[in-house]
């Protein structure tokens, strides 16, 4: 071994150090929000500040920069260790990225807006029960005066959201994104607008009676039917949804069943399996260096999207399951594959973000979006965020909110402090749909595969494909090299309309 | 605030900082037992030994001993800040003993010795499962290895073995635990031979149809009735029953489950809540200090035992709660107060530790006393365990397991290598009945307080009598103090041969 291979495998076990802390933070929210008796929130917050306190240690410490310095130049970006392979040279350039926004913020600015955010989330606890905006403004005054420093300190060329959409997706820019979403927004609400004059689709047959244990073995079923392995994995029951990502072979989901509604957590489980199968997939080897951690929120979304979206709200895979599901629920019995698939596809302009259609969903996004940045940009002030969202909702879905609670208070990103976090839920949805391109291509059959109830495959494709690269790769070089073509948003355009004109036909 | 007010809290906030990774591998070591997906050992593993390396290193500190340096003088143990007050003085005292032990590991070890005795567990998991002691013995030899130069890291004057003893029991020595029990192993013998001469108990009443959800219900009623609070801890089910310590509002216990038998699940539910209910009890203003923790395993075994087999063995209790149970599994409904009380109090030499009765329960710990004491002295090679297991299993017990399974590969303690462990089980006996004492002194009628289903108050006096102190005083200061008389084995001898005469008349 060269003397950069001993360095490069130095350096990555200064990093594994820090990885494994943050796979015990993840173990302890997972805690948190599934068996944690409730007396213990205090100490895990406290549990969960030391654990975040030593791994901002770790990740900006001496010892890590200089064992990074013998690889690449921090400064400049150049690789110094050139006989490292293309992979591991990727994996400087991103472990340099991390060091230089771990330690573009003070320590101090880091305590304050963790303090201002952990009080910010108990402030909009109680606005959002108690309908009071008012409550919740003055904190969030603070948030986005912080975000706007933020900003700064990270640094941006053209705009200051630049900045913090690049936490959450590198590369990503205000006007990229601002092009992508002025054009989504027209086409969704056009096909939205089509979708109204045609005939409604009856959904009831979702509504019933489904026992919670029954509906909680059906999706075990499903989980592992589509690849995911019980024995590196659990699923649990919290009150939001989520997966946890502690190591390829610890990487938990959790969902929440309503008995009265048979699909709700059917869609949830295939969405946190998605999350969850790239976690898993992630190669084992490279865990704690850049090349073992997913490439970003936008292509975490990607995932857990396709299997939701693509694949679970899909025809074939539904002439698979539902017989399935008709064994575990007599009261389906009598519903046709057709009259099932076009219930869970039914299009409805809404309130929730998180229950929102496919169709519609997008255009929630848009508006958090326009929102954020005119606050950035310090166009919108907070006390009329209320004002803004209501006639942003009018002009995009049609419906406006009776009050806060339901409107601008619905979501937890703004009181923690994660301005630039929502465009990544659309990027993801775009992504899958640019990525199912290369798919269908390798499998023209893939429908006929799904309806036999053959799913193995595309969790194998998915890991060949994106899995396996960690974050060699940005999205959107990935996306390029899987699919020949650079990412734009039409292909998931094409298959919107494609879909829901034959469930809305004229 | 004085400058020794505020040195000793400085001391304080350092050493929370510890206790809390503390706490937090105590939730990973829950998780493993309870909930992780099998695959997750490894990780788990290296976890633990992350956090065990933190642990130790914050322990032996720089930043700690200076610290501690300006309110005691480490070499001498003298106390500097003489205004402290005695508490204060006293934790003092323990924190330096606790930092002689932690700097006389070196942290190398530490975290070797923590890894190995992981993968002890997994490998020991299988080989008992396989009964296979060669599989085990590779590892168990390593363990030995390792916990003989422990003792001589550790110090010790006369026996190597002394230095393990006084990890889980401060000033414990292997002459004094030897002559103890020498003289309790004669005494139970006795005591064994006569009731092999008295008419058999009749036990076949515990066993039958006990569905598992009817148990576990059935215990958290017992659990809530003797003061246990289920919004500060949990009951789950793990193949070793145990009690986790993270705070005292958060302090967790797991138990198992045989259908085919009422009262085993009980016996260690209320087993698992003692230890559980000293934890919770502890001050919490002093959670991170020496005030805020159990005193040693013995007195920890003593409040484990003391519900376990003081209260939960006893009559009244069953006065009470037969009823109750009865109300639950119907097939007891014939069942006497007097049959029901002798079959949970049944004496039969038998294999398995955890099973034993309250009689022969000594003798299996003084198996175990002498051998890892044989085998630390280099008296006693590994690979002629199973051999000596089984003969002093007829020495003392009179039968002989047919499988290293139900013999030597039984307990998982020297899996985990916690030689000197052990003793501490027998001394918490002791320490109950000394304790028991004073108990019976302050509540000359607690027969009949029990008998009518008052429980609190048994919580209540041993939070004042015990919990409330920390490790304020040694297990031996404290007992004198309680009550009034220097430790000695006596009073469980008295209270087993009462006990048990009346059980077995002559």
């Amino acid at each position: 071994m060269n003397q950069a291979q001993k360095d490069y495998e130095e350096l990555h076990k200064i990093s594994l150090h820090a990885r494994i802390l943050d796979g015990i933070a993840s173990l302890l929210d997972w805690d948190r929000e599934t068996y944690m008796p409730p007396e213990g929130s205090e100490i895990r917050a406290e549990q969960l500040k030391v654990l975040a306190g030593l791994i901002h240690k770790e990740k900006t410490s001496k010892k890590f920069a200089s064992a990074l310095s013998k690889l690449i130049d921090i400064k400049s970006g150049d690789i110094l260790a050139k006989s490292l392979n293309d992979e591991q040279q990727s994996a400087l350039r991103e472990w340099r990225r991390d060091y230089q926004r771990d330690t573009a913020l003070p320590g101090s600015f880091v305590e304050e807006f963790a303090k201002l955010s952990s009080q910010s989330i108990q402030v909009w606890t109680i606005a959002k029960r108690e309908n009071n905006f008012a409550h919740f403004a003055p904190f969030l005054e603070k948030i986005v005066a912080m975000s706007r420093k933020k900003a700064d300190y990270l640094g941006y060329e053209n705009h200051p959201y630049d900045a913090l959409l690049d936490i959450y997706e590198q590369g990503a820019t205000t006007e990229e994104i601002s092009s992508i979403f002025n054009g989504l927004g027209k086409s969704v609400s056009n096909l939205v607008k089509k979708i109204s004059q045609s005939q409604p689709v009856d959904d009831s047959i979702l509504h019933g009676k489904f026992p919670f244990d029954k509906q909680l073995a059906f999706s075990k079923k499903i989980m592992q039917a589509i690849g995911y392995d019980l024995s590196k994995g659990r699923l649990d029951i919290s009150t939001h949804p989520f997966s946890s990502a502690c190591h390829p072979k610890d990487s938990r989901i959790t969902t929440r069943i309503h008995p009265s509604n048979v699909f709700s957590n059917i869609a949830t489980v295939l969405h946190e399996c998605g999350h969850s199968l790239y976690e898993m997939g992630l190669p084992v080897e490279h865990y704690g260096s850049p090349l073992g951690e997913a490439i970003s929120l936008g292509m975490h979304e990607c995932q857990s999207r396709w299997w939701e979206t693509r694949i679970g709200h899909s025809r074939p895979f539904w002439q698979h399951f539902l017989p399935e599901l008709k064994k575990t629920f007599k009261s389906l019995e009598p519903v046709s594959l057709d009259s099932f698939y076009r219930a869970i596809n039914k299009v409805t302009p809404s309130l929730i973000r998180v229950e929102a259609d496919e169709v519609t969903y997008p255009l929630h996004v848009i508006l958090r979006y326009e929102l954020e940045k005119a606050l950035i940009e310090g166009t919108l002030k907070v006390r009329d965020i209320p004002e803004a969202w209501n006639s942003k909702m009018q002009e995009l879905l049609g419906v406006v909110p009776q009050n806060d609670s339901a409107g601008c208070l619905q979501d937890i990103h703004w009181a923690m402090g994660g301005f630039g976090y929502f465009p990544t839920y659309t990027l993801g949805n775009l992504y899958a749909s640019h990525l199912f391109m290369a798919f269908e291509k390798k499998f023209p059959k893939w429908q006929e595969l799904v309806a036999k109830g053959e799913l193995e495959f595309i969790k194998e494709w998915l890991t060949q494909s994106v899995y396996c690269h960690g974050r060699r790769y940005t999205s959107k070089e990935l996306l390029k090299k899987i699919t020949g073509k650079p990412f734009d948003a039409k292909a998931y355009m094409q298959y919107l309309t494609k879909k829901y004109e034959e469930i809305y036909p004229k």
